[in-house]
C-alpha cells in the first residue's frame, strides 16, 4: 500500500485532556510500523479552517517529550473551531488533500465534530476521494452515544466535584443558599457529578437539577425551603440546560440568541441564569443570603487537576484511532470507549462506524436520576467515581 | 500567673488556609509550656455568635492528626460570621467569658474581623475585664496594612493564576474576547495575580483592571480593540471593585444593595458585572465572540490547590499569635507578616498593636501598577511569585 500523508485537527469546545488525544494519535502514527504507511503528519490549526487556510504544524518535528507536556496542557493546542462543512467545503478540503497527498484524516471532538467528520467521510466516498477518516471522541458533556463515558468528562467532572466540595464548605461557614450553574446543554452528566463532592453527613449539593427533568420555579423554591428547614443551609447544582415543562430552555430568557454553526444556542459565558434563580428565590421566600456562581469555562480548562484515568484514556483513544485506521476494518470510524463488565474498573477501545457518534446525543439515563427528580442515584456515583479519581478529603469540626 | 481558659473563633470570608491558622494556634496552645497557662481551649462556632449562643467545640479533644487534616480543608471549620460587636455585645461576651474563666481570646479574620477584635479588646480594658486578645490575620484580599501579604492571599492568587492560565489557553483555541471578574472589593491584589498566568509570548491576561485606577467604559472598549488588532484575541481581568472616575463602584449599578454588618456592599455571588461589560463591548464594537465568567467563591474555597507557602505561613501566624500572647509584651495584638529583606524569600511574624490591622485597608501600591493603568509591573510579579508557588506549565504548539 502506498504511503499517504496524515492530517489531524481539533474541533468544538476544548477540554483538559483533548491534547492528550492529539499526543496519543500522533505518537502512535510515529511508531515505526505506522510510519511505513503514514508519511507527513500535519496538524491543521483551528479544525477544518486550518485546511482551508493551509495553516499546518509539522507534527513529526515536535519531540516526544514536548508532546507529553502538550498532553498535560488544557485546551486545544492546535486551536479549535465550530464549523459544519457543506458539500462545497468538502470539495475544497479534498482539493487541498489531493495537493498534499493526504490519505489519513483524524478529527478530535464531540458530537458536532463527529458529524463534521462524518460529512467529510461521506462526501469523500461520493467524490471517490480515497480517505481513511476517524473521529476521536472528546466532550466534557459525556453525551456521545458510542462511549460509556467520553474523554474530557472525567476531568471536568473532577473540577465540578472539587468546586462543590469547596463551595459546600464555604456555605457551611456562612450559611444561606448557594446556587452553582454547571455546563451541559442537553445532558446533565456534569451537573450530576456535583454529587461526588459529598463526603460527610449533611454535605451538599442538597439539590441537583438536570436538563433531563422539567424544572419549575415553584418546585425549586419549595425544594430549597425544605432543605433550609432540614439543614439550615442549602447548596444547589443547576445545569445551564434546565428546561421548563414545555421543554424550553430557561437560559433562552437571557441568552442573546447567539447560535453556533450547528444551531446550538450559546449558554455559557454569562451569569444570567444563576442571577435570575437567586433573585427569584429571594423574591419568593424569606431567605436573606442567596448567592449564585456560574462555573463557566474553568470547568473545561483549569490546569493541573485533570483526572488521571481521563488523561490516560484520552491518550489511548487517540492511539486507538490510528491503530484502527491502519487496521482498515472500518475506514470511516470513531473510537467507542466500552467499560468492561468486571469488578475492577477498566475499558476497551473499539472502532465503530463514524455515523454512530455523529450529531445525536445521549442523556443521563433514568437509572442515574433519583425518583424525586432533584438528585442522583447510588448507581450514578458508582458509574462516575472511577472516572474522576480520589478527591481531596474534607475534615470537619 | 493563674491558668485561664482560651476561646478561639473565625470570622469574615473563609479562605483555603484559615483552618491552618486555627490548627497552628490550637497546637501551639497545647504545647506543654503553653498548657501551664492555658486551660480549656474552646472553639466558638460562627465567630462571636458562638459566644452568645454558648456554642463551643472542645479543641483539646481533637487529635493532632485530625488538626492536620483540618488545616488542609478549605473554609472555616468553626463556621464564620460577619458581625460588628457594640459595647452591649461586648458586655455579654465578658459575662460569658467570666462564666467560663476565659483569659485568652483569638480571632482569625480580615480587617473587619480585626476591628471586631479591637472593639472587644478596648471594651475589655474599659470594663476592667482581664483579657489577652489577639487577631490572627486572614484575607484573600491581601489588604491588611500590617502584613507584607496576608494568609489566604497566596492560595486565592494561585487559583486566579491557574484559572487565567487555563482560560487563556481556551481563548487561544477559540478566539474572541474573554472577560473574567475577580474578587477584591477595595484592593486589586487578587486581580493583579492574574498576570502570574503569563508564561509564553502573547499569553493573557492582556488587560488588567484594578480598583486602584478609575475605569471608563470608553477606555475599556478602546483597550480591547487595540489588543484584538495586535493579538487577534483578548483576555481581560477585571476586579469586582472597579470604580468610575467619581469613585463609584460599577457593581453598584447591579447589586441589590445588600450590605453586611460592616457596611460593605455585597459584590460577589452574581455575574452581573461581567455580563454588563460583555454586552457593552458587543454593542460598541464589531467583536462577535465575547464571553464573561465571574470566578466567584471558588477563589477562596477550591480544595487541593493551596499554595504551599501560604499554608505554612497561615499555620505559623496562628502559632505566633499564641506565642506572643503568652510572651505578654503586647496584650491586645495582631500578627504582622514581615518579608525579610534577603534574596531568598522568607518572612518573620511580629506582634503589633491590634488597632494597626483594624478597619483600614491597604491598596495595591503605585509601584505595582503599570503606567498605562491596565497592567502590573515586574515588581508586582517578583512580589507575588513566592506567595503563589510554581504553576502548571503550558506547552504550546
Amino acid at each position: 500500500m502506498k504511503k499517504k500523508n496524515m492530517v489531524i485537527a481539533q474541533s468544538g469546545g476544548p477540554s483538559m485532556v483533548i491534547n492528550a488525544s492529539l499526543a496519543g494519535a500522533v505518537l502512535a502514527a510515529r511508531e515505526p510500523a505506522a510510519s511505513k504507511r503514514i508519511g507527513r503528519i500535519l496538524g491543521a490549526r483551528h479544525g477544518i479552517d486550518g485546511i482551508f487556510g493551509r495553516n499546518y504544524v509539522d507534527l513529526r518535528k515536535v519531540s516526544e517529550s514536548r508532546f507529553l507536556k502538550i498532553a498535560d496542557t488544557p485546551a486545544s493546542a492546535l486551536g479549535s473551531v465550530r464549523r459544519k462543512p457543506n458539500a462545497e467545503d468538502c470539495r475544497r478540503i479534498f482539493e487541498e488533500f489531493r495537493r498534499l497527498d493526504v490519505g489519513w484524516f483524524f478529527y478530535i471532538g464531540g458530537n458536532d465534530s463527529a458529524d463534521a467528520a462524518r460529512i467529510v467521510a461521506e462526501e469523500a466516498e461520493k467524490d471517490g476521494y480515497p480517505l481513511v477518516c476517524y473521529h476521536i471522541p472528546k466532550t466534557i458533556d459525556n453525551d456521545l452515544r458510542t462511549c460509556d463515558h467520553t474523554p474530557g468528562f472525567g476531568s471536568a467532572a473532577r473540577f465540578v466535584a472539587c468546586a462543590f466540595k469547596g463551595d459546600d464548605l464555604d456555605n457551611r461557614a456562612l450559611g444561606g443558599v448557594k446556587i452553582d450553574i454547571v455546563m451541559g446543554r442537553d445532558a446533565g452528566f456534569l451537573t450530576a457529578a456535583s454529587a461526588l463532592a459529598r463526603e460527610n453527613d449533611g454535605d451538599g449539593p442538597h439539590l441537583i437539577y438536570l436538563p433531563e427533568r422539567p424544572f419549575s420555579l415553584d418546585g425549586f423554591v419549595k425544594d430549597v425551603q425544605a432543605v433550609m428547614k432540614r439543614q439550615g443551609r442549602c447548596v444547589v447544582a443547576v445545569s445551564e440546560g434546565i428546561r421548563d415543562a414545555k421543554g424550553e430552555l430557561f437560559a433562552k430568557k437571557f441568552a442573546g440568541g447567539e447560535k453556533d454553526a450547528h444551531g446550538n444556542l450559546q449558554l455559557s459565558g454569562t451569569g444570567a441564569l444563576g442571577d435570575f434563580l437567586a433573585a427569584h428565590l429571594k423574591a419568593h421566600s424569606d431567605i436573606r443570603r442567596v448567592r449564585a456562581d456560574t462555573f463557566g469555562y474553568l470547568q473545561r480548562s483549569f490546569p493541573g487537576i485533570a483526572s488521571p484515568s481521563d488523561r490516560a484514556e484520552a491518550f489511548a483513544a487517540g492511539a486507538a484511532a490510528v491503530k484502527n485506521a491502519l487496521a482498515g476494518k472500518i475506514a470511516k470510524g470513531t473510537i467507542a470507549i466500552v467499560r468492561r463488565p468486571v469488578k475492577r474498573y477498566s475499558v476497551a477501545y473499539e472502532a465503530r462506524p463514524i455515523a454512530d457518534a455523529a450529531k445525536f446525543t445521549r442523556s443521563v439515563p433514568d437509572v442515574f436520576i433519583a425518583r424525586n427528580g432533584h438528585d442522583v442515584t447510588p448507581a450514578f456515583l458508582a458509574y462516575a467515581r472511577p472516572l474522576v479519581g480520589l478527591l481531596p478529603h474534607s475534615e470537619l469540626l
